[in-house]
């Protein structure tokens, strides 16, 4: 299928290595690579934002997680136990079932839906040079439509 | 019915129209308009979050989306092929379908469970003086009560 | 069941009693704690984060509520007809019932997935020294494994 769409030009330009490394060599708004490996998936990057947190220097402020995927999202949950994102994903997949009678030619739809009802962004706290998390919380990334090398868009606020 | 509540001089001075020239003159603070035409309906409103971001000059920051009714939301999906939006509705109204033996006398619970699953805020990056989406990524306005007039509240926040 | 975790030292640093006093001293980061006594209950939160916002003296720019726990929420949605929220609460409890063959040892799966269906976080926007909502809108913090006592981080940001 050929997918058309007047406003490419919106987003084109983050294909464009030359601004990629623009991206990514600035101070505020970095740029996480994800590399998932499963269809449906959770993986933990909690130390990668504290790691880019350090990296900026920001003491104060806050922090927006954004996924540049529809097929993806962003969650805080549970990293202590494995069990909580396996039922997370067994009743995600149960209520979004991969084949459900869709229309979507492309044959992830239920993919689409996921991203929808975990949603793609997520803001969080900065306070003391850390973000600010609850004791059992991680930072998730949500692949839906993996396995796929992933970006994650992270963008410090410092106040 | 007759709705009470304490707490309504909090919100209703935004439904005074001197006050809401003012927002719509502030560069920071702007309030977009989407007029629906069916009950539930995702309505791409990408160019237009653009054309505000231009007009306020901002180059780098975050821009914040917030829904201000109880019975839509706001997301982020694929713009390109219209069977992703069918596909979407479809299975919200599956999951949350509009009669279900709700207590709510208005009769319009499923709207209400919609925009809490959904979301009524989302936030996005600005750089080069532009929303960063993906390349397949739309911002859409979800009607789950209309059609209606609505508004939409979109705050820039330079860095 | 014992819960091992490399990055606890992320946040412990929250429990220490120290730690929260200077959080709640700070003026842009506020905690609010918030006592549940059901197992799944929305709890209107609308009045006591506009009172942190009038202490604050910020007249204009944004707010981001974040639960930092992973059993629990936030939304926005309507505070007038309690019936609402009995809609909204049976409905995410038949979506994801207490009871459904997970394989987390708590037994509390079910609040997990409702975390992260709702959300943990949420943007408002500050205008005229006020949170801006619509006429029917309420800010809930939703318990989905209690009853307990919560805390939600608030930050504002001046702009």
């Amino acid at each position: 299928m050929i997918k058309l769409r007047a406003r490419r030009y919106l987003s084109d330009s983050l294909n464009n290595n030359k601004f990629r490394i623009n991206l990514e060599g600035a101070t505020m708004f970095k740029v996480l690579d994800v590399k998932t490996s499963h269809r449906v998936e959770m993986i933990d990057i909690t130390l990668k934002i504290n790691s880019l947190l350090l990296e900026s220097g920001i003491k104060g402020g806050a922090c927006l997680l954004f996924v540049p995927h529809t097929t993806a999202g962003v969650t805080i949950n549970e990293n202590a136990d494995p069990s909580v994102e396996a039922d997370i994903i067994h009743k995600l997949n149960s209520l979004v079932p991969a084949h459900s009678g869709y229309t979507h030619a492309e044959g992830n739809s239920d993919s689409h839906i996921k991203s929808t009802v975990v949603g793609q962004s997520v803001n969080l706290i900065i306070d003391g040079g850390r973000i600010v998390l609850g004791t059992w919380q991680g930072i998730f990334f949500c692949e839906f439509d993996g396995p796929r090398n992933r970006k994650l868009y992270i963008k410090f606020i410092e106040t």
